[in-house]
């Protein structure tokens, strides 16, 4: 358990979803307090009921809102699908000055899901940025790895590409990377999440074409990992 | 040698360039015939000479203009920096009728260079496309893999996403990938291009923060290799 873990509360938005509970799972684990949130109080309560289950009361996980949630975290990590994000974040928004927001939208267009489409502000995550304003750090992260992998103790063959508004809303993401006991990446400015974001519909392709169903991507060429 | 090497003559437009130069190596050795094309017709005839003699003869790769070069060939290769993108493919188009076009251009922009800078056409490729317009199927690739690697028998730990304005196009591209000795992704659409060029921004940026000089990305979690 880390120090910060001890001192952060992480509010994981929709977690109630699939990636959301994954998430918000690891970092239970690693020791953090996680709130899950929803627009159904209900079923974030039954979510976090699961989530200790499954860890066997040794962590802190509660369900409540969306609102609650993002009002009494440190971190608030949104986990909602594309077409709820930008309502999530308007519900929010006014509870996020002075925290880190935590993207992990990928903005996929149906029908054409393996294409990349990207909203007029960039990307998910710029659009993010828009909506929540000069106030708040925003860092994009975890939009390419598959959620069956995220509960459970299987080593997950996917790197996480962190972007964000500044060094350090990056480096803090990045701490919640390895909390999850994943490998991750300073992949630059917010701008950059346009990689990100749209290689998940390269990987849906390659899931499609290739017959598999979570292709990641890992970064090659680097000497040695950087000290976390 | 496969059917398709003994058939086909590529020919590599600003192939006196490191990459350039590093791809014809690979395709000369592959038996494909190789024509080097440069705005130096001089240039272009030593930077032939050079593979030839790498090779020892056993490959016919022959340097000419680009106009030339491009006029010659089945399939032409595009390896200028970005800032020569637009006036060499002014300079080609009319010969490339029917052909297929690979673009390997990254739209780096100076001095930032490790942050995703797209033309207004949305990449470097589909730039490309709008200039050469409807006659002629465009594929983008190589954008990723470092020059350093391409000379020498040394094992390229880096993949390579192809994408295409037709399937067709991005299965002609994977054939010349292969025959690189590299592995190659079908990653869907030319739109999806800005992923693949915009990831050269994230390498060079992980290269500069983690002291690499050539990371690279690897695609995971696909059961097996699909056949060439």
């Amino acid at each position: 358990m880390t120090k910060e873990a001890l001192l952060l509360t992480i509010a994981v938005l929709g977690g109630t979803g699939k990636e959301g509970k994954g998430l918000a799972y690891r970092w239970a684990k690693a020791g953090y307090r996680v709130l899950i949130g929803s627009r159904s109080p209900e079923k974030a309560v039954t979510a976090a009921s699961e989530i200790m289950e499954i860890l066997e009361g040794s962590s802190s996980v509660v369900g409540m809102t969306n609102t609650e949630a993002a009002q009494q975290a440190d971190i608030v990590v949104l986990t909602v699908p594309y077409a709820a994000h930008r309502d999530t974040l308007d519900g929010v928004k006014d509870m996020l000055k002075g925290k880190l927001l935590v993207d992990t939208t990928v903005p996929l267009v149906p029908p054409k899901l393996s294409k990349v489409q990207m909203p007029a502000a960039g990307s998910a995550a710029q659009e993010a940025k828009e909506i929540v304003g000069e106030d708040v750090e925003v860092a994009a992260a975890f939009q390419n790895v598959s959620y069956k992998h995220l509960i459970g103790e299987e080593y997950v063959e996917c790197d996480v590409l962190v972007t964000g508004s500044s060094k350090e809303a990056r480096e803090e993401a990045l701490k919640l990377v390895a909390a999850a006991d994943l490998t991750g990446w300073d992949a630059g400015p917010l701008e950059n999440s346009v990689v990100v974001e749209g290689l998940s519909s390269v990987l849906l392709n390659i899931n499609r074409l290739y017959g598999s169903k979570h292709s990641g991507i890992k970064i090659t060429g680097v000497p040695a990992r950087p000290p976390e």
